[in-house]
């Protein structure tokens, strides 16, 4: 089989996208070919605008396009609770419960001594800067419930506490709308550990 | 929940592109994000080289960087057999086989009434100048054996048999490595149809 090169190298670059394989990359460099000019134009630029306007804020490591961002420019925003996360995208999963409105501190990933990330590597300095500053009185763990999240908000709830500010982590349990049958041993475990009087 | 807007237009172009959807679409937007720049550039020049080098071929019209394209300008291939395919992704998976040593033309598209499209959009007419040239032994229909593919098939049958050349359709039926238990009947019946002497 021999496909024109720039195929074969568009196919190579789209596989490395995360959750697509060789035969999506293949399926997708198709239809960029199929498609008008005009159109992938605006993608390229889609990709382009986002690599050079969109930055990370000074203050707590959310993306942004304006620093601060959002959330800590807002006067809407209670500035006394802090909810800490691994990712930008985190950030999105909770503004759409549309429950929480007090502010964010993205860490830009988790502890992982395998990987070799440590507490340097993390946004955490920033973190105890903005509590050291005073006016914060709590701060929620919403780190994944994964081993190295957890292992994340057990390091963080240790070395915040001593600062004088509450802190939480947020609940794991049976998630809503599913089926007991379905839960893992281990969720299973917490929902019944967590349980709370009605 | 707000999005830098750069990063909301990006998921939106992300979007359009054949089996993505919202959140896949989301998740590869952050990837581009944490992407380093030399690797997002290398992705939309790749985009950009694809629109910019990509033709296709004045004989089969297939998809090349160089006309004629490789097959029809090989002196490796067997020009006395077409096979005759529906788009230009199919030649790949025909190339696969490596079994195959003849030329191919590419309608670029089916028969479609539903959707307005006749014989004139597609590549037909090169394909009957083709054969009128004369050389041309067998023509293979390698259409896909759908609603659609079967009739484009027919349609070419009768079209170029008058003209003097062998006409061929591919074989339907159990996929090798397949368990007849998950055919379905339609496959299963074609199966049953084209049994062979062993």
């Amino acid at each position: 089989m021999s496909l024109p090169d720039p195929l074969v190298r568009l196919i190579e670059e789209l596989q490395r996208l995360p959750g697509i394989g060789p035969k999506g990359a293949q399926r997708l460099a198709f239809h960029v070919l199929k498609t008008p000019r005009d159109e992938t134009d605006r993608l390229t630029d889609a990709i382009r605008d986002v690599k050079e306007q969109v930055t990370y804020c000074s203050i707590c490591s959310n993306i942004t396009d304006s620093d601060p961002c959002v959330y800590c420019s807002s006067s809407d925003r209670d500035r006394t609770i802090i909810c800490v996360v691994e990712e930008p995208q985190n950030v999105a999963a909770i503004e759409k419960s549309r429950d929480y409105r007090g502010t964010y501190h993205v860490l830009m990933g988790t502890l992982s001594p395998l990987q070799g990330i440590g507490p340097d590597d993390l946004k955490i300095k920033g973190l105890v800067t903005r509590i050291g500053a005073g006016g914060v009185g709590e701060v929620i763990l919403a780190t994944n419930p994964t081993v190295e999240g957890e292992a994340t908000a057990l390091y963080l709830a240790r070395l915040l506490k001593p600062l004088g500010v509450r802190v939480t982590r947020i609940a794991t349990g049976i998630p809503v709308g599913s089926d007991l049958e379905y839960a893992d041993e281990v969720t299973m475990n917490r929902a019944l550990e967590g349980r709370r009087e009605v």
